[in-house]
């Protein structure tokens, strides 16, 4: 993997950052890095998250799918304990892992009436246990199984924390078990037994990931400029400060869509406290570019675009036309031509002074997956050491989870805050 | 529908817009709204978009997808000649609507593999003809048809303007055609031929999302405290000015996700102009409260979050827990779990004094589709009377089109300014 971070600097981008000012920067990523390392070498919370690819419970995620050899993986979790799954089976292009991480009633109906429940792995996941939205799927997936006369015992693997009430209903029904890692934030799961189950159990290469997140970890270096992963987390960091508030991340390759979702949640989670932080844009190239680039372009100068491809990929060649005026696709590949609009988006970019960063790797494989996963994790990490911020805390979440609860089982605070809302309300004219 | 604006009063929001401001405001929404109801009735350039639901050719849908009854419909095209067609589809819950919107080889493969050709319907659109994007993978498709014995020129719909080369291509061919509507940009074009057939071909009640527009249009009025749509465009308009450049859009029901990207290429490409407009990020309730709403919360002060539910919706019960601290669920519902969400998360971010508005209809059917892209239309085009952006426009897009077209063949200008970019390019340690 390498990171490019030309087209930030002051010379071509407005906000961009002076070489000057990354080369003093680079002082604090180095104390930064001694921070990190110190924190991994002591397993400390969030920080063990770092240490993950050679921490991964690789035997009990085996363990837990011996036996199993289903159509379809059924993941029951939301946020952290989904996204992460979801971001490897994508990446690696395998196909039938589903997820379960909402409460529509509309939209659990149409899954579970889609999915062949006799040859499907329900894959549950909370590490307290508790989750009402997990919690609330389960128990209709669990109902829909047995309705279809299906055991959902012999179908069921649980990854949760040591006691509550997933762990205690696994003991009842003696269910395989997966272990959550400790020390580790959801949102920076995706190299443990929570993100990596449902990909073992499709045939993926857990190892593989694995092996690419230990590679960024022996990359870790105390200067970003010999560091892709610093290099990014500290440029991110030096645009927010200068004015890009948001971040568009903008992968070339459709099975990176999740993990555009998985790095918001990463970026928004981590870095968006105390009145500081970057909004991650979750955007797909080519497509984008004819729905967004006219606004990065043109629009308030607050965005960073995070470009990303492989530089190699299975190609297609474009069938000869039979019109004259497309002769300029003649004798091309759908992959050129997609790495034409990379490279033009970019310039596009660069033309107008919008600060961008080109993120590249090899080809998709699992190494790279594993490595950019990884590489974004420890950005993550430098970006909040760099912004003070704490940077595996989510207490900003707390007060709705708590207030929903309290609406369902009537609690009076819950209720009278909801109900104390300002409104005006706009209607048709009678 | 209606939109309630509460939250996003100053008294309750920072940024928030004063009561005593938005009656001033209201003055310059009456002279907006007449320049608006002018040109509608003059049809001119893009105001002729929300002429649209009288004006929409369904004649020619039904002509153009007459003895077609297919089990999968793909339609090939990118953009505004995409996103409407499936967020219609989506949301009135048609299954098997597939596009075409990349040029990424691999998912082009993927999908190409997935489809029953020979019960396919083909729709390619592209209004100039030329949309490198869509003639390419058309040419694919073609080709993979071919390869798959299936005769293309029997299942595939095109629309496109009078001339260019897919026009050509229809004519010599004989393929059915459908005309895009005069004066209306593809971000536009949603209740029009463009976004209309592949509902109609897979039996969706076109006429009625046409009448929910019908709706819509009858509901302007010269005030924004009488007309939903403009109270949702004059307070997007005010937060912009008062520093909410993000804005969060997020439906609380699944089959509304296509519907946020749609709308994230209207407000991005209609407003984000001159140095202005807001950022759209594409979320959905409840999934993204364990993703994103402790940036919302506590990082910057500078997002309006717009949330959006039906009333009512089908709904299922949640089964009896076993265990006991799940009691709260007991006696619950998917519904009315969702709906605690939705309120739980409304509550919290105006505790956090984050600005938002509650966009709500009866229950999501033809009419209310309709009515719902109808009013965001419009208060997108009133949005733009007010920033004094030109709205229909898109001129920063062009730039790159023509470079990817100029790389592709070779053209000496483009390929200069690629290989201009500056690189500071940070790789591992040797």
């Amino acid at each position: 993997m390498n990171v490019d971070i030309g087209n930030a600097l002051a010379r071509e981008a407005d906000p961009g950052v002076a070489e000057a000012s990354l080369e003093r920067l680079d002082e604090r990523v180095g104390r930064a890095h001694d921070r990190i390392e110190g924190g991994i070498d002591d397993r400390e919370f969030g920080y063990a998250s770092l240490a993950l690819p050679a921490d991964a419970d690789v035997e009990a995620i085996r363990a837990a799918v011996a036996g199993f050899d289903p159509a379809a993986v059924l993941t029951v979790g939301i946020g952290g304990s989904a996204l992460g799954a979801e971001t490897v089976t994508a990446a690696l292009g395998l196909e039938g892992h589903h997820t379960l991480d909402n409460v529509d009633p509309a939209e659990t109906a149409r899954l579970l009436e889609a999915l062949p429940l006799e040859e499907t792995l329900v894959n549950v996941v909370s590490r307290s246990g508790t989750t009402a939205e997990t919690l609330a799927n389960f128990l209709v997936v669990r109902d829909a199984m047995e309705a279809a006369g299906v055991d959902w015992t012999d179908r069921t693997v649980v990854t949760t924390g040591d006691s509550g009430p997933l762990a205690e209903l696994a003991e009842r029904h003696d269910l395989p078990t997966c272990p959550v890692p400790d020390g580790v934030p959801g949102r920076f799961s995706v190299l443990s037994t929570v993100g990596l189950l449902p990909a073992a159990a499709l045939g993926g290469d857990v190892e593989g990931v694995l092996s690419g997140g230990a590679a960024g970890r022996a990359a870790l270096s105390p200067s970003l400029f010999d560091c892709p992963a610093y290099a990014y987390g500290a440029v991110a960091y030096a645009l927010e400060q200068r004015g890009a508030t948001t971040n568009v991340v903008m992968p070339y390759v459709e099975s990176l869509e999740p993990f555009a979702e998985w790095f918001a949640q990463l970026w928004a989670e981590s870095l968006g406290k105390d009145g500081l932080g970057q909004t991650p844009a979750r955007t797909l190239g080519a497509t984008d570019q004819h729905s967004q680039l006219q606004l990065y372009r043109a629009g308030r100068r607050d965005t960073l675009v995070t470009l990303l491809r492989p530089r190699e990929r299975p190609d297609r060649p474009i069938p000869e036309p039979d019109a004259g005026e497309l002769s300029y696709l003649d004798g091309s590949t759908l992959g050129e031509l997609i790495d034409a609009e990379f490279e033009a988006t970019e310039a596009s970019l660069a033309v107008s002074g919008v600060p961008n960063v080109r993120i590249e790797f090899d080809r998709l494989d699992a190494e790279s997956v594993g490595r950019l996963l990884y590489d974004m994790e420890a950005a993550c990490v430098l970006a909040g050491e760099l912004l003070e911020v704490p940077t595996f805390t989510q207490p900003a979440v707390e007060w709705g989870k708590r207030a929903a609860r309290g609406m369902l089982d009537g609690d009076a605070e819950a209720a009278e805050a909801a109900a104390e809302k300002t409104t005006l309300r706009v209607r048709d004219r009678p």
